[in-house]
Order: C-alpha cells, then sequence, then structure tokens
C-alpha cells in the first residue's frame, strides 16, 4: 500500500510541472518585475481570465489564499452594520476561525441543501432581518463547489442572481473549487455565467494547482475603486505579485485551468463508481474532486492510516465519514489501489 | 545603458537560484506534505532558525509578506486599548495602507533619529500616556535595518530593552531587512541578540532572495498559545505552508541567508564608495544595500528612467533624491554601469 | 381602554420617582462632582453592589445601555480569535445589530430550552471547536432572566460554571432584567450565587426603573486591570458618569432594585393568572414580568393596538402571539382593564 | 475662598434647571414612550434643529457622549482604507484613548495653528496620501470650539470645505463645544454657516448644560441611509432614546442653547480681562469659556487645589499652564472670588 499516493485533500502538492517550468523561466531570465501586482505577468492573467470569464471590463486582483480573499472581499463590499449570509456549511461559516467576523461582519447562516443556500430560505432571512435591531444582510456568499464537493446548477444560480436583485444584495462566490465545479460531469454552469450571476467571484488556485493564488474577479471597476487599498490594508498584497502572475498566467494558458480539474473529476468519478460497485456507501451528491465515505470505524481508520483520509464526521451508530480528495497530482493507479483497498475491508465484513 | 539591472528595490526578482531549486527538487520528487504549517520542511526551517537565533524554546511562524507579518503580531500582542510605538518613518505608520489601525490600534509616533528610535522619546511617549483617556503603548515597533538602511547598535538595542522591561512593553523587530542588519559592514548586533532583546521578531524572505516569506520567532512558547489561531483569523495561514516552509529551510541552509545579503551590502558599499569619489551627494548613514543620492532634477530623473530608481523625496532647492538598492541578484557590472552613469552626470554639469 | 397604561415594554417610562429626586436633589444642591465615573456617588453606588452580591473586592463601572455594555465587556474578555458561546436566543445574537462581530467576535450558538443554554450542549460545542480552523469559544453569555422572560436555576447556574471551569471559559451574565431574575416567584437564585458563579455580570437599570445605566461588575480586581481604558476606548466613558452613580446609588437604597422588580413581577403573575382563568393560550415559562399570549389574529391585532403590545411571533396556523411587559410604572388597575379585554375578546370568539 | 465653584470643566454640574424641570414634567405625567429615539421629542428636538440651523432636509440623531459620537460618526463615513484628517491637539487624535483607530481608521495629523487646522495643509497632506501604500484621507475633522478654545472664522470654514470640495472629503465638525463657537465674542460664524460647510456635524449637549446628549446632524437624508443601524452596532443606541430627546428639546427652547453658553463666554470674558489687568499670563487666543494662563508652579499648585483647575502644561522652566472653565453653572461672584485669588498670588511674588 505505500506507494500509493495520499487522498488527503488538494493542496499537499507544490504545484503542477507547467506552473513550476514558468516560474523558472522567469527566474533564469533573470526578469525584474514592478512590484505589487502591477506586472506583466498579472495584467496577461487578467487579461486570459477576462477572455475566459466573457467579461471584457472585469477587474482581476491576485491575492494568497481563500480564507484571506473571503475575509478581504466581504469586508470591503460590506459596510460595517451589515452580514454576509451563508450556508451553515459554508467555508467562511466553519473553517476560518472568524475571519469574517473578525473584520467586523456576522455570518448569518441558513440550513441550505446539499451545502447550497436554497433562494427562498434567503429570501426569508433577508426579509426576517428588515429590523434595524438586527444585521443588514448586504451579500451572499456560496461557494462552487461547495464544501462537500456539491455543485450548483446554472437555475440555482440565477434564482439567487434574482434574490439579489431584488433586494439589492451583492453575490460573491467563493470558487476555491471553481474549476472543479466548471467541468464537473452533467454541470450545466459555464464560466460565462459565473462572470454574469456574480458581482464578485474568486478562481482557487492554491487548490487546482498552483504554490498558492486566488485571482479575485469584479464584473467590472464600478465597484472596485478602493479596492487595492483595501487590499493592503488587510496585509494581502504581495511585494512580488507577479509571483502570483506567474502562476495564473501558466493557469490560463493551453487550458490548464480546466485541464487540472477535468482530470481530478474524472478519477473521482471512476473511484466513486468502484466504490459503489463494491458496495461502498458513498454519500452525498458530489460530481467533483471529493468524495465521501461511510463506512464501519475500523475499515475507516485503516483508511486513514494508509491513505491519509480527513475523517469527516462520527455517526452515532459508530460509524464514520471519511472524505477522498483527488487532485492535478492523483494517477489512476493509485485510485486503482484505494479502490481495491476498500473493497476488500468491505469483503472482510 | 540598457544591458544594466535595474536597482528600484530588493523585490523585482523571483528568488536565490538555490530557493528555487529545493522548490523543484520537492516538486519533482512529487511530495505530499501536511497543510497549514505543519510539515517537515516548515520544522526544519523553525529548528535551524532557533539554532542560528540562539533561541532553543523559540516558536516559529510562517507567514507571506511584510504588512501582513506586522499588522498580524501587533494585533496578537496588544489589548485592545493598547498602542504600538514607532518612528514616524516606520514602515507600519506610513507604508502599510493603516493596516495596523485597521486592525484597531493607533501608532504612536516620535521623530527618532535615522530612522530609529531614541531610548529617551520612547521612554517620554510612555509617560505622558499615562493618562487612561489615552492609549496605553503596548509595545515598541522597530526595524532594522530601518526603512532608511540604517541599523541599530547592540547599545541602543539593549537599551531600548531595557525601557521596554522598566514599563512593561514588548520589543517587537521587523526584520524585513535582517539580514542586511545582521550583516552591515561595522555593525555589531548578532542574532543571538536580536534573540535576546526582541520579544517577537521576524525575519524577511521577501526582501532576501525568497518568493515571498517571512519567518516570525518568538522567543519562547509563553507567549504564543493562541498565534496559530490569530494567523487563521487574519487569513494569513497558508494552506500550503510547506512552499514557505521549503524556502526558509533552504535559506537557512550553508549560510544562503547571510551570504545573500553580504552581497548586495558589498555591492552597495562598494557603489557608495565610487558615487562619493564622483563627488555625489550620498545622504542618511545606511551601511545596507539602500543608498540614497541627492541629485539635480534632470539627473535624477535619467537615472528613475534608466535604472528604475525610485524618487525618495523633491527638496525645496528642486533637487531629488533618489534611491538605489541592491539585492542578491545584482551583480558588479551593472553597479559599474550605474556608477559611471551617475558620474558622468554629474560632471555634465 | 383609552385611560390603560401600554405594556409595550419596560423602557418606556423616564424612571421610579425615587431616582428622579435623587439627581433633583444633587442638581438642586448645585453639585459638583468629579468627572468620567470618580465621583462619590458611583464610589457608593459600587460599594452598595458589592455588599449587595456578597463581592468585597469586586469591582464595578457603570455604562448606559445592553448593547453597549455586552460588546465592551465581550470584546474585553476574549482574544481576536474567540467567540462567545450563546443561546440563539441570545440578545447579543440577534437584537444588537451586530455589535459583538462588530467588535470582532463570531457569536456561536446553541438551540438552548426556554432560551436558556444546557450545560451539555455548551460543552458539546467547545469540544466541537477544539480544531485550530474554528474560533475558540474564550466564554459563554447568558441572559437572566433570559430575553423570553424565564430564569436559570441555582442548579443550572453552577453546572454553566462547572463547565466554564473545566474548559477554561468565562461565565458572563446579562442582567438586563437580573432584578426580574432575583425576584421571580419560585426562583432560587441569590444575588450571591450570582456574583459567586460569574466572573463577569451587569446589573441592567434601564430596564428597572433608571433614566439609563448598567453596572458592570467584575468578582475582583484580578480581571479587569484594563477596563476603564476599554471603556474609553469603545466609546462607553461617560464624561458625567456620576448621572449614572446618583442613579445606582438610589437604585440601592432602601432595596428599590428589589422593589421595583418585585412589583413587576407580582402583577406579572396576577394578569398571567387571570389570563389562564379566561381561557388565554400564555405560553413560554415566564415568571418574571414577561407575559407571552397566543391568540387569533384579530384578536392580537386589538390588543396591540390598544395597549402597544408587540408582536411576538406569527405562526403559521395565522395565530399571533403578543408579549405584554409589566414595569415598575404598571398599576394594578391597567392590568386589571388588559386582563378583562382579553377575557372578553376571547369570550367573543 | 471655600465657598467659591470649582472651575475643573464645563461637566462637573448635572445639569440646567430648565432641561431637569422638562425631565420632571415628563416623568411626573407617567409618560410612555416609544422607545429608540423614535419618540415625539426626540422629533420636536430634530425640528427644532433643523429651524436653528438652517437644514430643513436635516437628519438628526441624539447619541450620548463625544468619543461615542466622533468614533460612531467617523466609522460610518470611512471605508476600511479610509482616514480622518485632524490636528494633532484634536480630540479623537490625544483623548479618546483610541477609539477611531480601535473602529480600523488611522488618524492623520497636521500641526495647525491655535488648535486649527489650516487649509494648506490640509490639502498637502492629502496630496501626500495620493499613494496607495498610505491610508486615504476620507474626511477633514475639526472641533470648535477647539480643544484650546479657539474658534473658526467664517472664512477658515469656507477654505476647509473648499479643499474638502475640491478633494471628494467629507467635513465633519465636533460640536461638542459649538454653543461656545457660535456665542464667542468677536466671532463671525453662525449656525447656518455650520450646517452649510459641514456634510455632518454635533451639537454638543454634555459640555453646555445637559445631563448627556450629542445631536449628530447630517445636512440632508442621502449620506444616513444606515446610520440608525450603524449606531446600534456601534452600541450607541439608547432604549430610551427620548431622555435625550426631552432633553434636547428643552435646549432648543427659548433659546435656552445660546443663553448658556452666552453666560460661560462673558464670565471668561470678564475673568480674562481682570486677569490681565493684574498681570497674569494668559495665553492662547480662546474667546470661549476656556482661560490658559501660565503661572509660577506654586501659585498654579494653589489654584489647582482651591478651585479645582486641570493642569494643562509643564514648561521647561518649571512654570506651569493651568486650565479655568466655565460653565452655565458659573456665577459671577465665584469669578470674582478667582480673580482676586490670582491677583494676590501675582501680587506676593
Amino acid at each position: 500500500m505505500s506507494g500509493s499516493r495520499k487522498f488527503t485533500n488538494d493542496y499537499s502538492e507544490l504545484c503542477h510541472p507547467d506552473v513550476l517550468a514558468a516560474l523558472s523561466r522567469a527566474a533564469e531570465a533573470g526578469e525584474q518585475n514592478t512590484a505589487y501586482g502591477l506586472d506583466k505577468h498579472s495584467a496577461a492573467a487578467a487579461d486570459a481570465i477576462r477572455r475566459v470569464f466573457g467579461l471584457p471590463d472585469g477587474e482581476v486582483f491576485l491575492l494568497t489564499g481563500g480564507t484571506q480573499t473571503n475575509m478581504t472581499v466581504i469586508s470591503y463590499l460590506l459596510r460595517p452594520y451589515e452580514a454576509a449570509l451563508a450556508c451553515g456549511t459554508g467555508h467562511i461559516n466553519v473553517h476560518e476561525t472568524g475571519a469574517v467576523e473578525g473584520s467586523g461582519h456576522k455570518v448569518i447562516t441558513c440550513p441550505g441543501r446539499d451545502g447550497k443556500i436554497l433562494p427562498e430560505e434567503a429570501e426569508r432571512l433577508i426579509l426576517l432581518h428588515a429590523d434595524e435591531h438586527m444585521v443588514k444582510p448586504g451579500l451572499i456568499y456560496i461557494s462552487d463547489a461547495t464544501e462537500t464537493g456539491s455543485v450548483y446548477t446554472a437555475s440555482e444560480l440565477l434564482a439567487l442572481r434574482d434574490v439579489c436583485d431584488r433586494h439589492g444584495l451583492y453575490l460573491f462566490i467563493d470558487g476555491a473549487r471553481l474549476a472543479s465545479a466548471l467541468t464537473a460531469p452533467g454541470g450545466d454552469v459555464t464560466p460565462e455565467l459565473i462572470g454574469q450571476v456574480a458581482d464578485v467571484f474568486y478562481i482557487g488556485g492554491t487548490k487546482n494547482g498552483l504554490l498558492s493564488g486566488e485571482a479575485v474577479v469584479f464584473r467590472d471597476g464600478s465597484l472596485c475603486g478602493g479596492f487595492r487599498r483595501h487590499i493592503k490594508n488587510r496585509g494581502a498584497m504581495l511585494a512580488k505579485g507577479f509571483v502570483l502572475g506567474i502562476q495564473f498566467e501558466a493557469l490560463f494558458s493551453d487550458g490548464l485551468f480546466f485541464r487540472m480539474a477535468e482530470h481530478a473529476n474524472g478519477l473521482a468519478e471512476g473511484l466513486r463508481k468502484s466504490l459503489r460497485k463494491a458496495g461502498a456507501d458513498v454519500t452525498g451528491s458530489s460530481p467533483t474532486n471529493q468524495i465521501f465515505v461511510r463506512l464501519a470505524a475500523d475499515a475507516a481508520e485503516t483508511l486513514i492510516t494508509e491513505f491519509g483520509l480527513e475523517r469527516w464526521e462520527v455517526h452515532g451508530d459508530g460509524r464514520e465519514t471519511v472524505r477522498i480528495v483527488t487532485s492535478f497530482a492523483s494517477d489512476e493507479e493509485s485510485c486503482r489501489v484505494l479502490g481495491e483497498r476498500v473493497a476488500g475491508l468491505l469483503r472482510k465484513k
């Protein structure tokens, strides 16, 4: 088993070889670039992103990590007495050590379904917060793919956009795994639709083959006049912004952005099928690079040890749900090994 | 002239070849590392730093940039009604777009001398703020090397430590250019002294040959119990913390940390001499990799265009001070070209 | 009906005549008092509070309103990455327009029962937040009486104190209606017990006969060294602090604090009985000055109009819950009028 | 001497008898008022203020104290990366324990003259902060009367307004002692001019005869859409807002607002004359209710003890400047006693 790769998450490896090659080329050429993100690589990356997402007037800013990006964007969009409305499972609500609240804003949550906010519950919460003794919902935060690997449909996104329009909220999409969502089997959301429905969204690089980096995209320049100062104020402006620029330039060359996600999604899809075939209890509705399997505790423990899986939930009946994540660096053979190991554990029972 | 390198700053290049090589090795090996800075490389880097700075019980945390680090450390050390005491020219006061205030804390300033705080003025300000209608000074912030390239002497650091001890303040050293300070010709400060006088300091990587990265060092574990959560709360925890770990591991191998700074300081020293010899008005007291030259406006303009120098100050008499910065990537030949160009411009007059 | 008083809330009237008399005496005497709460009246009030709550080393600070007090105390007690743990119905969670989050801290909520936190759910949430990617629960916030008029028993308070002790949290009691809780029929909590279980609590004046004012009490001086500066930093320090001092001095003279609450509780108890006798659907478990009645919509509407009742909840079946609140200024006759009106409305059906 | 009143400050007394009478009338009438500032008294006070300041579309909000008001308004007007520009002696810079910074905003200071900002230095600072690595000046904060008793002239105010217009800043006037400024002998500023030049200003009640209270005035409704939620978010919304409403209603009845300030200013003017006649070194340029006198240390000490004067400054030559403050409650006789005492101390020398 020891030869197999781990399936802990999609941020265990450094970066895709093409990304490293781009960095190496620039280093070896002895490039000197303008600092603070005002360099040619960042500009080229922004151009590519504008093209891919159909936003000729879009404005692009490169930051370093997901929590930083969520906090920086949300604290920029909201007035002090406004709140972000999110799904209870939303990353900003449960896995950012209170960064959004740390910037002064409440996160209002709704139960959602499959990690996704339902338009009707968003609307109900907005109406409930009409009272001035409560925070004012200022934006809807969604992640696509969600924290549990599910993806929004085009009609779900349009319905949330409609709620935002009718009540004067922004729609902000956390795209830490946006590539996974856009290449999910059966998905009907295009990059252009993301560009159309979101006031602001970000394109995750950390979880899709970069050393690190997230690209924040504003639909146009009307909203982001002070955003560069805000980035600096939040400690999120890199002196060597071109390190991000070079990576995003590579990411949007030759379709690497999509290819890496398709690779990870494809492996996950295959693994999911073989797990189901072996009788495994694959839970949730993720069509992306995350797989959730519910197992007897000892089987779960074995897989956690051997494949670095994350324990996702311990159930009342003693069984456990573990998470399998594929990435750009996962390979067929390791998936096969993992699939067989699960099958073997299930047979033993 | 066109073949010469620019002297704009020390963060125009990607990174030292040894740093890139370390990243490449890890990538090519297909390494999978534990996330969030809990990896073996970060641990090895921390060990090396503990050894170099003589802090066997020191705790090390790797962050991404200077403003982020200053804000994260300062907002961790202070209570809400406390302030940082800094030199008016201090980076946190003038070039961080209010990041420290953005985290809720006033920066109290004193004029200082040569970019350095005088112990007696620090003490005077502390006493002045005894009134509960004023903020309470909670820490002294200094940068070494300072923003104008000067360095503290051992006795100056000990005197500030003494002020802190007598009044119950922390001493925090911004070491964005700490390597420059420690290798400055004529300097008498050792890494061990930094470890001894500072409650917390950081070791700059961005301005000393890394892609990015700053290593925060707490003297021991008594003060940093919640610091990892705080890092996350500020949006400063990288998922791929090992990207920083690998770089700092390389930085503290084979003395690369010191060698790069010696290289830059040495070139600056040589350039400074030839500029003075040519009759240039070299101002300030920097023994490190920054050189400040006061010139007629047209000469300044020429150098800004040709060598990418930063315009530092415009004087009442129309003359201008420009800044020359050397780095790990600067070379003898470019320095020679720049020196001759200045000499030529001065002769023309 | 027009002659009856309204039952909207317990902060519609100015203040008890004894309180006004104390203010008038000081004004007419032409008193000049030391500013910022360092006056003799504030000192006398603190002494009285220390006696009543059995805290000879207690430290008392007088603030102006409930939201201000909650935010000021909570942001003082917590580190930036820490959170307050509260009941979902807690005032800080739903009726303070995000003031606690505005000061940088998440409010973690549990469902609770009757507006009260159950020790076991508090403990479960604390354990759940052991992960450093989540906020750290730093204090348990409870209100007594709660937002729905219920009161904690002595054993419930001791159990929460025990949870706090075992996990290193503070226990903070919002006593906006503490007098109501301490004088509730059937209650077993004494002032001394409050002083014993809470690290910090506050004694509400606004909802118990003062013009305004809340007295924050720290069990002893070990925790509040910087609290006066913090009060000032939050904009909560009154120049004329003696206006609060005079009122709290009066409040703790001749048992006025208890007498007013007993009066309001007693009237509510009587009204509750007559409502039940008339067949009204009195809901909840409040033994204090709040009464909740579930009625047909038209009956509810009538009472809202005639008696200024607050609409508390609209139910799925079209019925509505209205809230009746008595105060120091309520009188027997008005209660009788209200009781008969409800009875009449119920008969009409 | 013991019979004389103290001259410590203008917030040592409770309130003017007319203000207390208004409160008593409402209490004795058993009034029940709508909470949270939505009552008839607050509305009547707002009407009166709109009339006096010539702002038919003005919006008025009643808060409780000066620091609270400054912090609440400034944090409402500014974006997170913006700063307030103030005189170094400005109240927000030196006597609010960092409340503005606590809300996330830097205070940029200029030396000013006589406690007043010079338009040219404001402009210079604004231009200096064009760099995105510095905070963006978002408003100019002035106090009128200033902290040292001086007052702005109409042309000075218009010049600052002009700077604001040309650079897109708000002008915010801290009117803690606005009545003193408007009634200063020789002053040429009218209430209408204040209404015309300021985007937002506040009218101080605490230092002009109220128990407490400051009235924030927005020129019109275009700017204050979310201000009530912001007030609540900052902990500054009183449940019994009508206590402020009744007081401000009284303050703007029968010209009490102006009469009290004229009284205090007049007594100060007379005292100033007699002090000068006696040879006292009256410093500064205050035409309002603050007088600054420079004296030998022992004389200063005597006056501090006997008249409660505040020690304002200790000079290098050992002499001390003390501050004398008159208020609505000061009387001729006490002023005469103080004047004679100073004369006596000077003769003794």
